[in-house]
């Protein structure tokens, strides 16, 4: 384990590589652990996967498990938020808090029916426009990831990483370095 | 002109159609107009942006310019945010309004130094973890649709359709339809 995990993503059930990836480089750039609960659409050494996921797989705390049951065994299903496109709650009204879970389905159908229903007062929507049935998966994410970690910078508790200036800062004096 | 825009994503040189795909997706996803500035990695006609943006390019607000004087021609300087992975300023100190223009730059580089310089005073930074280089692009930009976005809310001035609760109500009251 690279790093102690600063939230929790589960993709249940992932069915593209490239979002996989995306995701992967998204969860080491948060500090965050990256479920799959399988099946999976790919295998999680495959070149396209780590492709999307660059140099950064290798930095990746990541855990595949068979099932959800599995998963249970795990992580605590009472910090767990799921996400879906047709959930009437939206995910910038309740206050994550770091440990949380976030859990997202497969591209082509969203999470199973038995899971919204078993877990209904736990699940959110990223609202978007009516044209869009939902985001892309990795891009879904990333969005609840940093809305997250800007909540807690509001609230005076983001990680220093988050609210600290990079040791380099080439772009603002450039002719200073 | 499908919509009217409530931001404007300019992507600066992309390289990769996927990308260009997931941002065009985004960017209809909240009502956004997507620019991109010659020259492009790929053909916007091309399959594989297409595919990345399922059935949503249709939709997409977007237009393609030759080159950034090009640009600044159609396009307000003085409400650009440029984002740079090297950026002193964070994201989240900056107030976004309403017609601002997100100016993200090429896959493998980055905005070039010229326009970090030209425009020292506008450029932003999305804080990563130091083992990351640099997000995906198109996280990157939802990131920060997003984050605009969910400030707005907290202010009231949201528009309707991020506020409001979706006419179905599938995944919370299932057994009540």
């Amino acid at each position: 384990m690279p790093y102690h995990p600063l939230l929790h993503v589960v993709l249940f059930e992932p069915e593209i590589p490239y979002n996989a990836g995306s995701v992967g480089r998204s969860c080491v750039a948060v500090g965050a652990k990256l479920w799959m609960v399988r099946p999976l659409g790919f295998r999680v050494d495959s070149a396209q996967v780590r492709r999307a996921g660059l140099d950064y797989w290798q930095h990746l705390n990541w855990e595949v498990v068979n099932n959800w049951d599995h998963l249970l065994e795990r992580l605590d299903p009472g910090r767990m938020w799921f996400f879906s496109a047709r959930a009437k709650r939206r995910f910038t009204t309740v206050q994550f808090r770091p440990g949380d879970v976030l859990v997202f389905g497969p591209e082509s159908t969203g999470l199973p029916q038995w899971l919204l229903q078993r877990y209904e007062q736990q699940v959110l929507r990223i609202p978007i426009r009516s044209q869009v049935r939902s985001l892309n998966l990795s891009v879904s994410v990333a969005v609840v990831l940093f809305h997250a970690l800007s909540s807690w910078e509001q609230q005076g508790q983001a990680p220093a990483w988050f609210v600290t200036d990079p040791p380099s800062q080439e772009t603002s004096s450039p002719k200073s370095e």
